[in-house]
């Protein structure tokens, strides 16, 4: 509760006729006035004003049933952006998002396995400046910078704890990037990010309550619940890679026994592989399973296994009306999914399993970079 | 965000007026406007109608520092009550709880194991009744009624879905209970009442992030998040007594393998105890270990390993402030304790082990009915 006074009224109900307007255009003024309980003298006052500050434009007549004809209106997307960036370790991704949601400018380039963090945040710099001028992006509707990185993220102090793919631990990353760009940085777990990209745009669109879990060099997962990103008390929530599975397992880097992340891992399938084979990199193991090799048969029959066991016990857990599967193991290996089916279609609890979709995301590799950059809109963007 | 109106602003102002006085009382009306940034003029306004409604008495004068004199306010308790009811396989337990939150009247009846659906409506409703009039509660002041059950509970439709200790499946338990009683009445999970009275007055008070874990014949769950309760998308988030722990592990009678509780719940412990020795209640195995008899240490070690190997997991998937441990094996066998934090220490994730608190339920056999009717008040409870 918050004491409301006049003015934050009027606010309010501008930002609610312009969200409407971004959710449902194309919509008439009309229509605003009914959806809202607003008189349509207020509506035609806030649409001007918005007309004005370039957030909305009228776009065709139409000839409604009874005869009358209305002016309809939409949301104009070249009015702000935001720009999301992905942080991997060898990978940087950039792309620039107007208000709308589209990706309108997009580079990637690469980082080497061991570039010092000056060097990285370098990089960031130069080629977020480059791409802007490249597209004639106005710096004054630039509202700020997103990052999205693997790792655990003190994403309220702006702080890095640690990120073993990128070999940071504790850096003020928010504070360092800030120093190099004009605006306003944030940054938060890279699966945090993608799942806002899902729920604007994706596999969660249409719910409240959905988790995201991701399968490739890394294990974890992040949950919208009631609409919003569950962040628990430091931002750790959905630390699936280190929940115990099997307390006689296998030995896992963190010191315990029986992590997920053991079984299901790109580097556990590599070391399991290597048993067997000299292989190099975990794409050389789906070859193997193409080719009919019992070993990486077994091997990505167990993973199969595992990721069906976590889907179970995250459906217990989170009770998420849809769950879904991400990652290189998913994307660069996807005959994995019927495996996956099957298995949870047997471990998942009988009585709520019929409640839940299992799912896959189609948000390819654009998925974070999107996500940190609407995270950034919704964040940074309220109408005064 | 919805439009705000000026009537909407008034009852809004004179509710969180109350809530500060019951939160923060003993309060002086000038303390109020500074807390609210509302005018004292509004404020004692306010206040004169919370005083004519029964809600606010004026306690005590006070002399401030600079030598002013004011009068301080405080809430009354007698002004509603709510009615928290426990179900469970043999006791049925009964609190009639005031404003304030104090439980100003207690009753608890016992169950018989297959009593019929409707005997035990009636019991209710008869008990409940003769403690109103005992207590000279008048019934214009009873808000509502809430009933915890351990179960699936649709809580939005009133139905117990399933509740394997009362044999109860698919019962409208809100319909059939209202029709006996003359007043509200609403029903939900009986740790998801519990952790409602965690955060009123126990081991969650201070806490927006807490996890209420239960093992006794039934293992299970309840979620604190931002302050407000966690459902999930069918209110079955929690449900860590069938996440699978051990894929190689014990047959669960839900049809899995390897679930949480068939390792750490009073008939997994009695069925293993009874391969050794004929023993009849949970209760003759703790005297066993109390003997040094042992296969019963050896049973109470497993059963502290895998409520360890659970509490890492909650660690990891909900990255809670504070997880408390509470049901009959934790009450009954508080040697266990000790066995637990050891085993957490262990196994809990190093990078974010050091910021959750592991601790025990405080509130005995009155959680679940207080829960309720505190419940049932945050529901039912908004002055016009």
């Amino acid at each position: 509760m918050e004491k409301q006074d006049q003015l934050l009224m009027k606010k309010q109900n501008k930002n609610l006729v312009l969200e409407i307007i971004k959710q449902q255009s194309p919509i008439s003024r009309m229509e605003i006035a009914k959806v809202t309980g607003m008189s349509p003298t207020t509506i035609t006052r806030i649409v001007s004003e918005l007309q004005e500050q370039g957030f909305v434009k009228e776009t065709e007549l139409v000839t409604s049933g009874v005869g009358r004809r209305a002016t309809l209106l939409d949301v104009c997307g070249e009015v702000i952006y935001t720009i999301g960036v992905e942080l991997d370790r060898l990978i940087i991704k950039i792309g620039i998002v107007n208000y709308i949601g589209e990706i309108v400018a997009w580079k990637s380039v690469p980082r080497e396995e061991y570039e010092m963090y000056g060097e990285t945040l370098d990089k960031v710099t130069k080629n977020v400046n480059q791409l802007i001028s490249l597209y004639n992006i106005p710096m004054e509707k630039i509202l700020g910078l997103a990052v999205g990185i693997p790792g655990l993220i003190d994403y309220k102090n702006g702080i890095v704890d640690v990120s073993d793919q990128l070999k940071w631990k504790k850096v003020n990353l928010v504070k360092d990037l800030s120093k190099r760009m004009g605006f306003e940085v944030m940054i938060d777990n890279e699966l945090k990010m993608k799942i806002v990209a899902e729920k604007f745009t994706g596999k969660a669109k249409d719910s409240q309550n959905a988790v995201l879990m991701g399968i490739g060099s890394g294990v974890g997962s992040a949950i919208i619940l009631n609409g919003e990103i569950y962040r628990g008390e430091t931002n750790n929530a959905g630390e699936i890679g280190h929940t115990i599975i099997d307390p006689t397992g296998n030995v896992c880097s963190c010191g315990k026994i029986g992590c997920l992340a053991t079984y299901i891992s790109e580097g556990a399938i590599v070391a399991d592989a290597r048993k067997v084979k000299a292989i190099g990199r975990v794409e050389e193991v789906f070859d193997s399973y193409r080719n009919n090799e019992s070993w990486a048969i077994n091997i990505m029959d167990r993973t199969s296994t595992y990721i069906a066991l976590a889907v179970s016990n995250i459906l217990c857990l989170y009770n998420p009306e849809v769950i879904i599967l991400s990652g290189n193991t998913i994307q660069k290996f996807p005959e994995i999914k019927e495996a996956i089916e099957k298995k949870c279609d047997l471990y998942m609890w009988e009585p709520i399993k019929e409640k839940v979709k299992i799912v896959y995301s189609e948000l390819s590799d654009r998925g974070v970079v999107l996500g940190a950059a609407i995270q950034a809109q919704n964040t940074l963007f309220y109408l005064d």
